[in-house]
């Protein structure tokens, strides 16, 4: 059985691959060269498409900036050093509008090429950031569309499942998890501002979240 | 009020266009190129939102064909001269994938940046050439995950309503409000298969539903 799984390079979407690997689905992973400023994790997400074995790995293009407003795809600086309490009282400018309902569109566009039904998405409701894409309410009403959105569908050839593994998980949990299944997690990638070299800045909301995720679960991240 | 508007450069989403305006929406035309064999739609495209007065026009570029399997973005036939029994009975091979839930989904972005709640596209559940992403079902359920989906939604600042003002007319009812709302047809482009120069093959589905919707209505197409 094949899964069409969301891959951004990151910790997270990581984990979410090698746990369907483990489900024993055959594993098609779908990256997004959306002109985010952190390009690089689209490196990662090759190398770890590559190293967990996945089927297939495509990466789509979508220009994002066409529309802009998001400090992760335009000339707005990322917030830095902001403590758990700010990150759960507000959503941040890093936030980009219908960001995971556009990835899980493209997502069904190719499960349903691929004849696949399942696909697997790596948000997490509980050290989120603050992102109302990421709820669980959100997945269930996106699971109902897609089952009346394709020709698979209709003709009754799919029942469109988003698989959330990780969606009541801490960032402690998941690195956890990351662990039993084996992540290589020096070659994943977190960070939304990374230096020229492509290394981590260490203070954006993902870097100091993967931060308390791998000081909580006593966990070294090299 | 903001209004965004998906504009093929068709006929129909034309005329959605036309009215939107006339509701009283200043309009923001959303095209796509998307890897389509028909690219000539999006000069019509442009050259219908300037004509109509749409406060603002963007062509996304979303590289549909990393997934192919269709005829509108692959080297599969354009069928011809299909009677109307078999439009009704079978889904063609010009349906793309998830293609009315992407472009929405893209829709959606731009209006949450717009701090618009309405977006309106030009589906038709009538003659509509067998796409199950053009029926009412389909549609609400894609309003009720938008209204999950954004922050604009979830601080309450946004409000999604999708309109599907040709929705349950038929090809000759939206030729007719077309005259009313003053489209230049002209300037419309409709198939799906255009030679080098661009000229409609006068055969194809979109063609074949144009004409009679034309005939019908009893009015000339120029």
């Amino acid at each position: 059985m094949r899964a069409v799984c969301l891959l951004s390079g990151g910790l997270d979407s990581s984990t979410c691959l090698a746990w369907a690997n483990k489900q024993g689905y055959e594993t098609y992973a779908l990256s997004f060269d959306y002109g985010q400023r952190h390009r690089v994790e689209l490196d990662a997400a090759r190398t770890i498409a590559k190293a967990l074995g996945a089927a297939g790995h495509r990466v789509a293009a979508i220009d994002l900036r066409v529309f802009g407003n998001s400090a992760l795809t335009d000339d707005i600086a990322v917030p830095k050093g902001r403590d758990e309490a700010r990150m759960n009282a507000e959503i941040p400018v890093t936030y980009v509008p219908a960001r995971n309902t556009i990835f899980l569109s493209f997502a069904l566009a190719w499960a349903e090429v691929l004849e696949a039904s399942d696909i697997v998405i790596g948000v997490n409701a509980l050290d989120y950031s603050g992102y109302p894409d990421c709820r669980p309410e959100f997945i269930n009403a996106f699971e109902a569309m897609a089952n009346l959105a394709t020709k698979a569908a209709v003709e009754g050839r799919m029942r469109v499942r988003i698989h959330t593994p990780l969606i009541q998980l801490s960032k402690a949990d998941i690195v956890r998890l990351g662990v039993e299944l084996g992540i290589p997690f020096g070659l994943t990638h977190s960070c939304y501002d990374p230096d020229a070299a492509g290394l981590p800045c260490g203070e954006c909301d993902s870097c100091l979240l993967r931060a308390k995720g791998f000081r909580e679960a006593g966990v070294e991240d090299r």
